[in-house]
């Protein structure tokens, strides 16, 4: 078992045994909240007018994403962790774009297994990780073409508690800065992430320190027939 | 004045103040190492065809450059500080191909100043910088398409050491690495670096000692005219 850490996400394809997408703000937090909150599945797409061609073709479907950190006009929820609750999600499929995130999901569908992991659900994904054999790729999905800071160190946590190969120096590049800053995960971030800092500014303080709560939630979202769900 | 760390290099336009290439194994500390031993200029090119081309339409010009780390068939010098001395370069014009380094020259050349960082003159290049202005890009060749630790800590060490504006992510996870590190550079490099081992396999282990001292020679490699200079 070894592992390859994405700064941005590659392509991947069959050879790859496990893609695990991460991303912190607030993709990959919104979407194992959701199925948390009891949501049946979660569809990913590219585009808004994909989200609403969805919508329109399905029951009883919600529409969440964003562009430019903002809820996208017409949809019913926003990338926001913190939006959610079991009343409005229980039972609801969900079909979701955003910025960066279903970029990166959609660059990983071709691997064997495909979750999604995030500060919430770390632990759940080390659990799983490690009955696994063969490739891990950690694809973190960045912000606007750009290595993320947060991105870099949720891969550096599942570096650290993986204790398994590396393939290449992103391993180890992502586990020494979580290891140097873990102890202040929630301020090194909002101090110093681009992505964070634009969150904050746009009014999203709280779901920046919302993301950054570990094992908040104990379960992996798990990508089955075109969907996340409750792995 | 603001810096930006590319852990990959990216392709530069004149919106850019000064790019600064990175390439710590070993292209640009071979090349810092030939201009403190009198070489009078060194043209980076992409091919070995066009190292030869060059050598054939010059006079006096030694070719020098590696493809697998090894060096190239019929090429005066492989890509290596330690093959150099001031007998054999003084006074000479060289033309180097590398797998990285010389690609990473190419992307970054538009820039307005484009000059060559190693740790074997680290504070020569951040007392030039101090004395610029504008957007300073921080260009690392990586290795075959992926961030290398050593070229990211080189990165970290400028950042640190500048203490400017950042302008995206990559510049504090390459900064924290550094001082994280920076008092076991050398053992932290040859430990876990994907590139440094390759090269202590191929029989090159003093080469990555060598390229991880700091501050042996006092000059900047400096792009004129198709080449570099002694800044």
């Amino acid at each position: 078992m070894e592992v390859r850490v994405n700064l941005l996400p590659r392509l991947l394809n069959e050879e790859a045994d496990v893609a695990v997408v991460i991303d912190v703000l607030r993709a990959t937090s919104t979407m194992t909240a959701a199925l948390h909150f009891g949501a049946k599945k979660i569809v990913p797409v590219l585009s808004v007018e994909e989200a609403k061609k969805y919508r329109e073709d399905n029951f009883e479907v919600l529409t969440v994403g964003e562009r430019g950190s903002k809820k996208i006009d017409g949809f019913d929820l926003g990338n926001s962790p913190r939006e959610l609750s079991e009343e409005m999600i229980e039972g609801k499929e969900l079909v979701i774009t955003t910025t960066n995130g279903t970029v990166a999901v959609s660059k990983s569908k071709r691997a064997r297994k495909v979750i999604l992991a995030s500060f919430l659900n770390l632990g759940s994904v080390v659990r799983l990780l490690k009955r696994e054999s063969g490739r891990i790729e950690l694809q973190c999905a960045g912000t606007d073409g750009d290595p993320s800071l947060e991105d870099t160190l949720l891969a550096g946590a599942l570096v650290s508690q993986l204790e398994i190969g590396h393939i290449n120096d992103s391993c180890r590049i992502s586990s020494v800065l979580y290891e140097a800053v873990k102890d202040n995960l929630e301020s090194f971030i909002l101090e110093n992430g681009v992505h964070a800092k634009r969150l904050v500014s746009l009014g999203f303080f709280e779901d920046v320190g919302f993301c950054a709560k570990i094992n908040l939630y104990d379960l992996v979202p798990l990508w089955r027939d075109g969907g996340f769900v409750r792995g």
